[in-house]
């Protein structure tokens, strides 16, 4: 058989192009799943995927799918990623993994390699949870993890999922036709920038995913006393902002010592003015860690932390735990593939954790999953300067490529097996 | 000579009737200067100073000017405070200056007092430096020192004093006509609530201000790498917020040891996204003291502590001193006024540092300034649940009534004075 040769040069001209939907004067990108740029990007995928041959649609939650026949009737292998982007985030978090899909179906069948199974390629919906939405909407929708209540979360201007999701022409009425039956995928894959440093330091052009890391989320909500920062004395002050202060180096502190990382991304604080000591502050902090018992650990010692906190400045704090997505495990097989995928490229690899969340996680849980990093260039991501050496790009892509081939023989089809879909 | 005698009742309601100009769900009131509210509020005092028998005018600045004859023609006496309020404040900061003033020369008319002077009752815009703009707006163009310069600072949206100016019905072109030729006021005295908890601590009605408050806004920026939170090490990272952080509790230290008080109101960080590390964080802080030396000690320290902060944890650190504003000393005379008036009215008084700034400072180096204050319950201010005792606000004008009387004789006109205006 050929080996699968991806056309290096359409795939880096393809991200710059899908990256001018949504660019910034600062250089970044904003297309956010519920905008104007995220169905426009979806439309010049469209084209891209029908001059690709495959047999497009857009399913009742937004996502755009794109089908490759196979050779024999059978479940499908399902790759791709998320179409969306942070806000002032880079060209590659997410349209890399689509376009490095398209790129290696376009060198199967370049090189005339058809494959058992039909392959899917999905560009997802809201994986990053645009406007404090729920992440992943659109492969959440993909295996039915999308509920009736999920689509009743309203996002920050107060607009429901449901809402949101009419905005780009999907119909949440229908949302269950969106839901694959379970068996209907044999195994989902995923290309990815790491959005870390860890492949670039290690010298390593290709990353095998063993796991994506755990998560929690966790709101602090800090009250005290709004009075005038000029006639109140420091003693009997209770300042939100001092108090909230020190939650944020608590919560720094709980990253070097009881979980692999912990941040506070976001503060807001009331009344926001200069010469009034601040009455409430909100913080939205998140804990991550490969094992939920340390990730549990540490929001108990932060719940303590709090309460001390309350005791000794006045102020009241209440802490929420608003998710807890425990690690999620690839499949050892998918795994395998993807080495031995980079080993036939001479891409060196090695075996990492994901330390960011995917649309993968989505399907732990309903099938195998696998995914594979290249390198990010200073671990950057999520920002305008997010970049991956265009050689590692087209790597990827072609490891992606062998991946499938070698997948497809992995998973073979039975021979009565029939296509779910 | 009658005592003059404050209808209490009228006053209190006038009160509540201007509050419900700009009143809020909270229960607090938002009536910037350079708003719609603000002309309605000052729609509504034109009424009842027309009413009182004021000479009523509208300067070019957009501050609203009521004179009552003298019996002399002479330099005024000027009475008055600010009509605008803090975004959420209360109902008395500032209206009740002009309030207090109205029935004060309303109890010298029913008295049938007439005083030498003749008395202008200013209600002053923009004295809490509405969206950003610089403080005082109103009151330094009476006394001639509000620039060209001035003029074309821009407010928060990018828009410029003179805009903002003219929004409200000013002419910005033709400020020079609203500054008064030096000679020309007298005096200029304030009746302000406190603001702050000492009066009420210390069981008196009346507080004789004997200084207002230096201070110093100090505005920082702290710039440090947006990375994807999930993805990249606790070590090596450059977080914005956590700097951020210590810088706050940095400034709350200055209050406890350097400077009277020292407050961090507002913070902004961006990209403000949960999962992505802080990369810069703007902090709007001040520092108060009642001698300049304090203040700029404490500023060296912060700087200080901000450089080491730099080589300690991979962030820049910008600090920039906005304003320093040295601390402002009333007259003797006037206090004395102020303090044979309470002892005439049977109100316990006591001297004291005001720790907000007011107006009154505008008119230092210009004439003698005179300032009292009557009880805060709880010391709150800037903010919904501002108040003071019923009693007390009758008190304070009544107070103020009685310090016209004697600033008038204090102040004696010569025969041969005339009004410069």
């Amino acid at each position: 058989m050929n080996r699968p040769l991806i056309d290096g040069t359409l795939l880096l001209e393809r991200i710059g192009e899908l990256a001018s939907i949504g660019i910034l004067p600062s250089g970044g990108v904003t297309r956010d799943s519920f905008s104007g740029t995220f169905v426009a990007g979806r439309e010049l995928l469209t084209k891209w995927f029908t001059d690709a041959g495959l047999e497009v649609s857009v399913d009742a939650a937004g996502n755009l799918l794109g089908r490759l026949a196979g050779a024999k009737q059978s479940p499908v292998l399902m790759i791709g990623s998320h179409l969306d982007t942070v806000t002032n985030g880079g060209a590659l978090d997410g349209a890399y993994g689509i376009l490095g899909g398209l790129s290696a179906l376009g060198a199967l069948k370049e090189a005339g390699v058809l494959l058992d199974h039909p392959v899917v390629l999905a560009a997802f919906v809201n994986e990053e949870g645009a406007r404090g939405t729920p992440a992943m909407t659109g492969s959440r929708a993909i295996v039915g993890d999308l509920t009736p209540n999920d689509l009743e979360i309203r996002d920050n201007n107060g607009r429901t999922v449901a809402d949101l999701i009419t905005d780009i022409g999907g119909e949440p009425q229908y949302l269950a036709e969106a839901a694959w039956l379970p068996g209907s995928i044999a195994a989902y894959l995923e290309l990815h920038v790491e959005q870390g440093p860890v492949l670039e330091q290690m010298k390593k052009t290709i990353g095998v995913v063993t796991a994506i890391t755990g998560r929690a989320l966790v709101d602090l909500v800090v009250t005290g006393k709004a009075l005038h920062a000029g006639t109140t004395p420091m003693k009997g002050r209770s300042d939100a902002l001092v108090a909230a202060a020190r939650l944020v180096l608590a919560i720094e502190s709980l990253g070097d010592n009881e979980v692999r990382v912990a941040t506070t991304g976001t503060i807001h604080v009331e009344p926001a003015s200069r010469n009034t000591i601040p009455g409430r502050v909100v913080l939205c902090s998140e804990l991550r860690d490969d094992e939920t018992r340390r990730i549990l650990q540490a929001i108990r010692i932060l719940e303590e932390f709090a309460q001390q906190l309350e005791e000794s400045s006045g102020v009241s704090v209440a802490v929420t735990v608003v998710d807890v997505v425990g690690p999620c495990p690839t499949s050892s097989e998918l795994q395998q593939c993807i080495a031995v995928a980079a080993i036939e490229n001479d891409a060196p690899s090695m075996q990492l954790l994901s330390g960011a969340g995917h649309d993968a996680q989505s399907f732990h849980g309903y099938c195998p999953i696998g995914m594979l990093f290249v390198p990010s260039v200073g671990g950057v991501s999520h920002a305008p300067d997010e970049a991956t050496d265009p050689e590692d790009l087209i790597r990827g892509a072609t490891v992606l490529a062998q991946t499938l081939v070698l997948t497809d023989r992995h998973f073979s089809v039975p021979t009565s097996a029939t296509s779910t879909r």
